[in-house]
């Protein structure tokens, strides 16, 4: 279920989504929730270090088990502004995080079409918060890159 | 399909896998190749990172891409001695890895179990490369740690 809190740290996800745009990188960002403190924060950076695991999720996870000490995170709640791929989604069954709460779906790439219902079975799982800005930072980033590819050829 | 390189790159794949026994991790490795060279290596070190993402293949992919100075690795072959996870498979198709080569199959964990046949369309997969070494190794690190954990309760 959707609460007031969600949309709170979806908006820190977001902040993390923008840096990642000003960065010129697809702008996904990503925050880890335990006990109502971010433990955890990170932002697609696969262009910066050329390496396609350095999703937002990816990072904010590393960031998340450094923080508790542990390579566990079963009391926290992942936000992250487009649903996760199926490699971040994996990350998250190995950590236990208790919840997942995403933005907007991810129709092609999204770990909800490429993985079968038995995954993340204990992860209480929340979609659609802030829904329309984070598609709408997604959209104008590709409709932007398209266009200077169109201008080029 | 199968050849006498395969086994050769397995057999370094072994030796990582060894490394990470070394160090009390589960004992899985990986190696990268790329035009018969080895540009990343790579064993689990969950434990010692305090990370779940710390997996042989994520630390392999790491390198490699440090090494080619860039995200994608289209060209090159992963061995890994254990089938890879959902993670660590969603990770191979971003790289866009020509070919997966890997030891034994993880039947609760490995990404065949939980993902749909789409995943990695473009990558050939080549199972069963001294699968006995792979699994032995597997099985004799969690026998020890069952007898350990008996003898403390």
């Amino acid at each position: 279920m959707m609460s007031q809190q969600d949309t709170f740290y979806m908006q820190m996800a977001l902040q993390e989504a923008h840096n990642a745009l000003l960065e010129d990188e697809v702008p996904i960002g990503c925050v880890i929730v335990c006990e109502n403190q971010i433990i955890g924060r990170g932002h697609n950076m696969t262009e910066h270090l050329k390496d396609a695991t350095s999703h937002a999720e990816m990072q904010a996870i590393t960031a998340a088990c450094a923080t508790l000490g542990g390579k566990y995170l079963q009391n926290c709640t992942l936000y992250v502004t487009v649903e996760p791929c199926v490699m971040c989604a994996g990350a998250i069954a190995w950590t236990q995080i208790k919840r997942l709460v995403y933005g907007t779906p991810d129709i092609k790439k999204g770990y909800t079409q490429l993985t079968n219902a038995s995954f993340l079975p204990k992860c209480e799982v929340v979609k659609g918060v802030l829904e329309d800005e984070c598609r709408e930072l997604m959209q104008s980033f590709f409709e932007k890159k398209r266009k200077k590819y169109e201008t080029i050829c």
